[in-house]
Formats: structure tokens, C-alpha cells, sequence
């Protein structure tokens, strides 16, 4: 089962010996999932926190408490931040060439905060309007209070490798083990929006929530 | 959007401080979903690299190719493997409340090789059936070689830090706003199963396999 894991990726390289089809391919992963997760050492030892990033260009951000131990951790220091998507179990005549249809995206940077209050604020909005296209205007006003709560990580993509398999099994010359070979596709997707109670808790579905979740993206 | 990213949790605590509880809720979240992220150290600097693991009471194992520059370098390291399942958007009245709903667990031990062939035969049926209950045994057999290529890593939980938010957004004290709030679900499922070409390709989908895709579970 060599071809299983999601291990076997493109060598790492620096992002400015890249061409432009492979910055691409770099960012779509980044793109195509909310969720990273982010690797970094303190004193020695590694560890891995999941978070929601988004991109700008080169640049991909995080944020959270300006309290996280994590983020005040991270500051100025290098990090690995991976993104992963499963597409599908492939299911092979052998045990070996069982696989996974996958994407993944692995880039390497130094972590630095955003200090700059006009840019916490446009960073955060564009973090909300990202995913939920023109929410921030709707909302109740971000307090400074909050604001001066919340801590905006960014790094500049210096190195990446990327990586999909896209295929059925590759062993289709095992004719001697009639077993049923193939994949079974998996798919991340919203469900139908649940209102919360409370305050009007009657409004509509916004037309742009409506349209994220019948476009079977995450964002 | 200090509750947005996923990057608040319990303390990271010794596995035998804590109760039979406790490791329930940490081995529910590995067992949630096929897919971790291991964090290891080289040279002083992180990396992430996404795979698929399993669980044993408190040992948890991946594998890859014998040849990997990865399982190589981490044996005999410390690593932390996370796992985390994202379930939904949270919501708000306020940009600061919007949230994440997620599970996560991230544990800490130190990465060992098995290197007795029948354990790591019996690793990798483990692997297989837990998936696809039953499937190894259908297969066309594991060569030496095959087995010879591949490397099976377990490490023993040693600490852990798990979390999970599961509720509607925790501003309904915003009665000012008149903005839609609440959850939009999210969910990874397995859809219809995809025939390989090739010998056999009119062989009926196995019945572990039909009932692993209407479980609605990934495993």
C-alpha cells in the first residue's frame, strides 16, 4: 500500500523558481479548502493546530486570540502550513495499490502579525466576505475592543510543493482476483442552513448563503 | 473573530493523568475521520505531512513507502499528529462571534517503525478491514516484496489536547441587528462507488462497501 498515504508529493521548492502554472496549482489547493493546518516548533518539539486561513497573492493569513499561545509562539519564526483535501478511497485488486485521490498543498514561510490597525480591519473583513460574500456590511459593527482582541497572522509563501492523484486504481493487470476495484468518491459539502434562536431568528436566508451551499463549494 | 479559527483547546495533558473519559473523547475524534496531520521536526525547522492513520487502544499507526524521506527521518522522534473534522459555519450578529463548529485532537508520542513482517501484516490487514471490512481477504495476496516496501509507524499516545464546539452562534444579546444567524452544517460523505475499468469491472459493488456509503461515516 505504498500509494495510500498522502505522502508522496513534489519535491519542495522556492516559490520564485516556480512558473506561473505552478503558483497556480499551489494556490487552488490553498483555495479550495477552509481549513489548514499549521506546524511550528517551540523549544524542539513540533505542533500541529488547525485553523482557518484564506490568500491574498503569495500571501496566505490566519488569525485567532491575540491571547493564543500559538500565534504570540509563531511570531517571526518559520512555520509549515499544509492543506489536504480527500477526493476518494481507491480500492485496488491488491492491497497495495490501494490509494487515495487527494490535493495537497504544503508551503513554508515566517509567520509575522499584522500591527497596523486599518490593516487588522480590511484583513478580517476580507476573512468574512471570503467565505460569506458581503456579510461584513451586514453586521453589527467590529468594536475596537474586539479588534485590539484578535491577532492577524500572515506569511509570505517562500517555499511549496503540491500534489494530487486524480485516477482509478493503476492495477488493472491483476485479471487473475475477480475483485471489485474502484473508487469511491468523497465529497465535503454544506447541509441545509439551521437559524438560530433568538433575535430575529425569522429573517430569510440570504441569497449569497443560499447560493454557497447549492454551489457545493466552502467558499 | 476570536472563536472563528480552530485553534483554541484544552491543555495538552499526559494521557495517564487523565480519565478513561478523557481518552474516549480523544480516540472518538481520531476514529471521526481517515485522515491526520503529522508534525515532525528537521534540522530545527516544521513540516505537516497529511496521511492516513489508525488506532489500537492508546497506539495510533500510519505507513508509507519504505523509501520515504518522511518515515524515515521521524523514527525514533517526537511528532504530533492532529485530526480535526470541521462541522459547520457558525454564524453570528457580530464579525467577532462568527465561529467554527469542529472537533480536534491533537496527541504527542514518539514515532517507532515496526520491524517484525508478520506484525506489519497484521498492521496492514488491520488498515484495510478497518476501512473495508473484510476486503483483505479478497485480494490478491501481499508479495514479500510489496510488504518489504512499505513501513508501518505507531506511536504510543503520550499527551493530548482534544476540543470540539458544537452549537449555535452566542450573540443573541445583538437584538439591534437584524442580520440572519445560525449554523450552515458541513459534511464529508462517500458517494456513489465508480467502477475501475479493466478485468472484472462488471463485478457487483461489495455489500461492506454499499453499507460504508449509505453509514454516511468514512470509516
Amino acid at each position: 500500500m505504498s500509494s495510500f498515504p498522502v505522502t508522496e508529493r513534489s519535491k519542495i521548492r522556492r516559490m520564485h523558481e516556480r512558473g506561473s502554472h505552478e503558483h497556480a496549482a499551489v494556490h487552488a489547493v490553498l483555495d479550495a479548502a477552509p481549513l489548514c493546518h499549521v506546524g511550528y516548533v517551540i523549544d524542539g518539539e513540533p505542533y500541529v493546530t488547525p485553523t482557518i486561513h484564506w490568500r491574498k497573492g503569495n500571501r496566505v493569513f490566519w488569525h485567532g486570540s491575540a491571547a493564543s499561545r500559538f500565534l504570540r509562539k509563531i511570531e517571526g519564526q518559520r512555520v509549515c502550513l499544509t492543506v489536504s483535501l480527500m477526493d476518494g478511497y481507491v480500492l485496488a485488486r491488491s492491497a497495495y495499490n490501494h490509494s487515495v485521490n487527494f490535493r495537497s498543498a504544503m508551503v513554508f514561510g515566517r509567520a509575522q502579525s499584522l500591527t497596523d490597525p486599518d490593516e487588522i480591519a480590511a484583513a478580517l473583513r476580507h476573512l468574512v466576505d471570503d467565505v460569506f460574500p458581503g456579510r461584513w456590511d451586514s453586521l453589527r459593527p467590529m468594536s475596537a475592543q474586539e479588534q485590539k482582541a484578535t491577532s492577524v497572522v500572515w506569511m509570505d509563501i517562500e517555499e511549496a510543493s503540491v500534489k494530487d492523484r486524480v485516477a482509478p486504481p493503476g492495477d488493472d493487470d491483476e485479471a487473475d482476483y475477480p475483485v471489485w476495484a474502484g473508487v469511491l468518491p468523497m465529497r465535503t459539502a454544506l447541509g441545509a442552513a439551521e437559524p438560530a434562536p433568538g433575535p430575529h431568528h425569522d429573517l430569510p436566508l440570504p441569497e449569497e448563503l443560499a447560493r454557497l451551499i447549492a454551489s457545493g463549494r466552502l467558499r
